[in-house]
């Protein structure tokens, strides 16, 4: 599960060892961070990392197997936390150490910046492949973020990009030896502690107003 | 005239050995074609090419000279042309061998990926020239697939890109010698062939929704 | 104060030797000469440059500092001015001499190319760090002119672009020596004077069409 540590002015949130799936309680912990991180005053920044082979492999396929039902809710809960992630006061920054797919690749683009080892692991957006459509929030979050060839090219191949692809297709802003992963995102998120506040708040918003509305359109989240 | 042809799970498209500018005639041989393909089932994917100095010089002018009261109507059809291509349920690659003007590079840019010679042939937007400015739908179309300093530099000034140039400006994916594009276009094409479906025809449609909503607004396609 | 100057088919429109802030006079002197460049006919381009350390330093702060009440119509003022600049029926060029700040960054990115000095000097939206968030005018018209990476690292964090930096973030389209900046940006405007007319300005209002929107809501030009 989900851990939050402080270092400073940098919180570091770990969202854990496994594949990271984003499981109801796993969310719920992710939130509980959140709220500490939000709540928190003066100069902080954060950065989102994990631990072992995985970034965050996305949705829960499996739970969602078995709870079709609370599907339109669920994903209405993920939406929230990319617009949440993507409006935080403060700046972010997601240090990928392993794979980032779908909905984790998703989560990391709602950061402000990303740091992505080079040598291994991949960033994807496996949609495609999967069969499971982007929602029209996923779709808009992804192409506020990525260049038009880029966006479409992930969106529509489900290309695998290592750390050096990833890099030159803009997708990430560093890639660096897996032993400097970490440690370049917390360089990072110092350097902008003090950006911290209601004006990085509402640069956020205004920047993102258009995929905020698309995300947070409850009547129709899966549309 | 257009022809299709097939290759395994590649259809290939050639748009004829002329100007191929979209007279009436040619405009309903093309989507006669693009029927068959989105007709066929299974794994798929479509090449669109042409053989000689043109890809497309776009806009049939002389026919519109003589058919002004046509040209709402004439309009529309170009526009519905371009949202068909851009979401059509499988991958499609614009092999452009020679010229690729105006409405026929906006017709490649409606295709998923574009391969373009490298050593001869230009792509261009020449309407700041000819003074025939970009419908809503067209602008709309080709600010959606360029990065904004490309999409400004080609429609103010009618840049003319040859292949290294587009392929840096990030126009096209591919620049290689002139005997291998249409190659290479199959090649990403016969790659991507399974990825033919529902899915990826949703994937498009919700990446360009407000593309295609300026596009096939009929009430004023001129304006 | 600004002065206009004409070259052959080029206006040169020189912001001034000072910090070249907003003040109310120094923008009714700007739109004075643009309305010189705008009612001439025939070919022409404009070269907006400047004289010293700096190109502009943006809004200036002390006269609404003692002039809080006029806010919304001041805030108004310069939104006009974008969106004019933005749609000018001719091809402007910003050359770019000294530092280029806050509103007078985005004052280039209103021009349709930007030339950078390569070895001194800054372009910079500092807005995060002294706390006046971009109105969402303003931030419509930058993510309008940037990559979507290259609009967050400049809107949230505040970095200082020098001229190679500007040229590798495509938010200048020349980065030169000091004594070729303004050479270079007439030379550009030269070869673009035969597009001016109503062609173009119909090309720029479409592509603009949003962006213009949102600067020219005046009811809420703050917000």
């Amino acid at each position: 599960m989900p851990t939050l540590d402080r270092q400073n002015d940098v919180f570091l949130l770990d969202l854990g060892d496994g594949e990271n799936r984003f499981h109801p309680d796993w969310l719920a912990s992710v939130n509980a961070a959140l709220d500490e991180v939000e709540q928190a005053s003066g100069p902080r920044a954060l950065v989102t990392c994990a631990t072992g082979k995985f970034f965050s492999n996305g949705l829960d396929l499996e739970w969602l197997g078995t709870h079709g039902e609370q599907r339109h809710e669920y994903v209405t809960t993920v939406h929230e936390l990319f617009a949440r992630v993507l409006t935080l006061p403060l700046i972010t920054v997601a240090a990928l150490q392993g794979h980032t797919f779908a909905a984790g690749a998703m989560l990391s683009l709602a950061h402000d910046f990303r740091v992505m080892r080079a040598d291994r692991g991949f960033w994807c957006l496996p949609e495609a492949d999967i069969h499971i459509p982007f929602t029209r929030g996923m779709s808009a979050l992804i192409q506020a973020r990525l260049t038009p060839q880029t966006a479409h090219e992930a969106m529509t191949t489900a290309h695998r990009y290592g750390g050096q692809d990833a890099l030159a297709a803009a997708i990430v802003d560093r890639a660096v030896d897996e032993d400097a992963v970490r440690r370049t995102a917390v360089e990072i998120a110092e350097s902008q502690a003090a950006k911290a506040g209601d004006t990085l708040a509402t640069i956020k918003t205004r920047l993102y107003a258009s995929v905020l509305d698309t995300l947070r359109d409850t009547d129709n989240p899966l549309g």
